[in-house]
């Protein structure tokens, strides 16, 4: 069942023993939204806990700060910024998926899977509602709500970067930051903070950047022993995928990324309409219109080759070039 | 003198035949700060032209978009978002630098040159302060005041990420954005599009990285080579002097541009409470906490050299290391 706003909080204001649920690979949003919830309910007097599925990455781990919990059977379960059953991760979707009591996102993609739903699309993030739910469930944002919010807030907009910031984002923003929140210590640490070994493979990688069909399409390429040499962990690699469709006059991006069994998963980036999808469909991987991936099992050089080629039809085939 | 906001704006009303100034290298601000009061100016039926020492990067062409200026020797001029008249550059320094009537600014660093100077250092940005000027003098915002203005905002901020971002930032954008601009569009421009030569120099410039103090300082530069070779031009290069300061452990980040003349302009990026601007002072510089700027005569390896010891020695002064 869909609900609005107000219902929502009634129903949360109803019940006690509340797990809080975020999905899988966690986010800022996700983690955000459960964190300034659970903190909002206890100030009412509600017992909470949270859960994920996955550990929660060391770099969200401050939104935790000071929430203490104690274990218990919920009798109501919500889950925040989850679309669909399926992200909450294996091992909550086992114990939980069938029994999500309200599900509190603002992802169009939603598929409705819990007995009541708030959804609204316009929301930035998912703390954009909670923070519009804590002041009509009787809670006081304090700093550290104000924190997990911002960070929930900052984290889905890249900063208030994305097209899904809205002039309602940025007032929230404003009055977060009346409230204490040191912004500019939480987007540094998102968004400004770089390891060594990544400084290092950011070098390694512009290093091998290559143009194609006259500067239409470029590529680079991580390799295992790139990885080895410059130290690097996952964690490092955020942000690579994109650099090469962000190169002026570049329809279409592409990183190619070797595997521990030497093939190579493919990220393509694409510009004006190009179907990056499609590209990817060719060797059967998938995606979305400007962003999709493949698997090669051939070697680098060939598989550069390969997606070059690729690249090169969609763009006779968008008329961008002649064929 | 220094005046407040309404003094700034009847001095502007009394006047005619205005000339507005942008600082060399022009930024977003300057240019954004300069073009949205011209067409403020325009609006309530002033003669107005703008002029800068340098070519407007193609970056920033749009904000200049529908501006229709004549020319005229000029009663009154102003200057937008320049701390000290050696920032007009040598063309506008040695026609206009003894003759400025109004400055209009936000760096704490302003030297108060000028006749009359509002120095807020309390804004993010100068567009911040023609924000305020703007419905004083009588003029409306309209969609190109609103991009404009918001273009000055993003950039002076990193797109609302710097810590001189406060509540009253987000609250104008978040009007800007009500106003009709487009500013995922704009973000994308200023933050996510980079040329071919930007790469290659970026690129270069990760070569060159060096690690000082622990990894608590680390060290990038530019040199002329490094320009000609990488075909890079004066806007091509924003956003590389906050590199060395993103990577995880440094408080001190600097950046080394070498001038035509083989002297350099040195950028300082810093955090957690070092004083960017006292560094730089020592070298006859200034600007803000966090970032500023000083101009070092010595050849590449000495200015490494000197940067390095002052960074040292702040770093003894925050505790950081010990002396």
């Amino acid at each position: 069942m869909r609900i609005e706003l107000s219902e929502a909080v009634g129903s949360l204001l109803e019940q006690d023993d509340i797990l809080i649920l975020s999905h899988q690979f966690p986010d800022g949003d996700t983690l955000g939204s459960a964190c300034a919830l659970c903190r909002g309910l206890q100030q009412v007097g509600k017992r909470v806990r949270m859960d994920c599925s996955d550990d929660i990455p060391v770099k969200y781990s401050y939104m935790f700060d000071g929430i203490v919990t104690e274990d218990f059977l919920p009798r109501y379960v919500v889950a925040v910024d989850i679309a669909d059953k399926k992200l909450l991760g294996k091992r909550l979707e086992d114990e939980w998926g069938d029994k999500i009591d309200l599900c509190i996102d603002h992802h169009g993609s939603n598929v409705y899977y819990a007995k009541k739903s708030w959804v609204d699309s316009a929301a930035s993030a998912t703390a954009e509602l909670i923070y519009d739910m804590l002041p009509l469930m009787g809670a006081c944002y304090d700093e550290a709500i104000a924190r997990d919010l911002y960070t929930g807030i900052t984290t889905d907009t890249g900063c208030f970067r994305y097209s899904n910031t809205t002039s309602k984002t940025h007032r929230i923003a404003a009055h977060l930051i009346d409230l204490g929140v040191n912004a500019a210590e939480i987007n540094r640490w998102m968004f400004e903070t770089k390891t060594r070994p990544r400084m290092e493979l950011e070098r390694q990688v512009l290093d091998n950047l290559q143009y194609f069909h006259g500067g239409l399409c470029a590529i680079i390429y991580i390799t295992q022993e790139m990885l080895e040499k410059s130290g690097a962990t996952e964690g490092d690699l955020e942000g690579l995928a994109p650099i090469p469709r962000q190169i002026r006059g570049v329809k279409i991006g592409i990183t190619l990324r070797e595997k521990e069994d030497g093939s190579f998963k493919v990220s393509v980036r694409t510009a004006d309409g190009i179907d990056a999808c499609a590209i990817c469909a060719r060797m059967g991987g998938g995606g979305h219109k400007a962003a999709a991936g493949c698997n090669l099992a051939s070697g680098l050089e060939q598989a550069i080759c390969v997606m070059a080629q690729l690249a090169g039809e969609a763009l006779i085939q968008e008329g961008f070039i002649k064929g």
